[in-house]
């Protein structure tokens, strides 16, 4: 077994990755459809996430949303989203532990020509192996989640390092949680990407995502700047 | 790029692995040590618990314990295991998602030479890839956290497929997590595992430190049998 070989082989995986992704990325940006990435570990709340953001987001009359739901099995996610009455398409990746263009693409043509104004992905719940692929996405954001702990930035950089924006979740747990340091998590995170935006949100209480709607909508209209 | 290629590096890589972990394991069992693959998501309280179940283990006297802790970067769960006085060795995986035998047996050899009754391996935080790859140990067990949700037996499977144990922990979230169902989770783990033994512990009351202890010792107690 040469290991040089499975070096090469995951680069050149990484790089036609990367290609296709700027092509679907560039064709949906002529089409006026923002897509965005969403991340996080199992349970950091990506679903409840996606509900209570959509929700905001249709206050604007006429909104068109979809979501593709990546899970290595099952409908769980998809059927709440289906619940909700927004279209989705589900993307089972039987085991696989990240999402790649291949499987974008496919997910995307199953919406058969339909038209929206943001379409999300609710990727693999997995805080290491998504960062590394590009899915055509417009911004990629993660979740963390206040059971998980504020430590999980210095534990797991690549991804804190690769999104546009940190969305603390379950922010309702933070009086149960004294040992979750805000301020460390912040600057830490800063620290390895000056740029990130950070938002608190509870989609519980509904904390946050005016804010977090806001952002997402002046992403948008930059591109017609 | 040929993709059966990447399919049969893929099988040479987990055929190279699991006959070198058969035989890490072997020489291990002469030595009378068990060892142990703690694996679950990022947050799930992996060291938390580990923690808590060597205080219980302790409690026969004379007892050797050590701790090998992964992570992607970061010193922070080895300086927590340091600090209680066990003795540890890091081993960061520079961003890769899992823990491979190369890696268990560069470890393994930094303890130079000392002897333990338990050695227990903190995997990487990650609920996916760890599955696939054998680290040598005579028992796999996961953990899965109230906050994170009953349904991700539904979700990733093959973790709950792979484990001897199921370890819920944060058991003293239950009553904010109405949610949580946990005849539910018992149900379809053992759909998928019907040998799984399940535990339901909280690092922060020490419920079931005492089962999960137990159980382990009679594990090895096996090997005289």
């Amino acid at each position: 077994m040469n290991e040089s070989l499975v070096i090469e082989v995951k680069q050149d995986i990484l790089e036609g990755n990367d290609r296709a992704a700027d092509e679907f990325r560039r064709q949906r940006k002529e089409e006026n459809m923002f897509l965005m990435d969403v991340m996080g570990s199992p349970g950091a709340g990506k679903t409840s996430f996606l509900l209570a953001l959509i929700d905001q987001l249709c206050k604007d009359p006429g909104i068109r949303i979809g979501v593709i739901e990546a899970d290595l099995e099952s409908d769980v996610d998809a059927r709440k989203i289906k619940e909700a009455g927004i279209p989705s398409v589900e993307l089972n990746t039987r085991g696989i532990c990240h999402v790649e263009m291949g499987m974008m693409q496919k997910a995307y043509a199953a919406f058969a020509g339909m038209e929206f104004d943001w379409l999300f992905l609710e990727n693999i719940g997995n805080l290491v192996c998504p960062a590394d692929f590009d899915t055509g996405c417009h911004s990629r954001i993660m979740l963390l989640s206040v059971p998980e702990g504020w430590d999980k930035v210095c534990k797991y950089p690549p991804m804190f390092a690769v999104v546009d924006a940190l969305i603390v979740t379950k922010c309702d747990y933070l009086p149960l949680n004294p040992d979750f340091d805000m301020n460390a998590l912040r600057e830490h995170a800063r620290v390895l990407n000056p740029q990130l935006e950070i938002f608190e949100t509870s989609a519980r209480t509904g904390e946050g995502f005016d804010k977090v709607a806001a952002w997402l909508k002046s992403r948008k209209d930059s591109w017609n700047e």
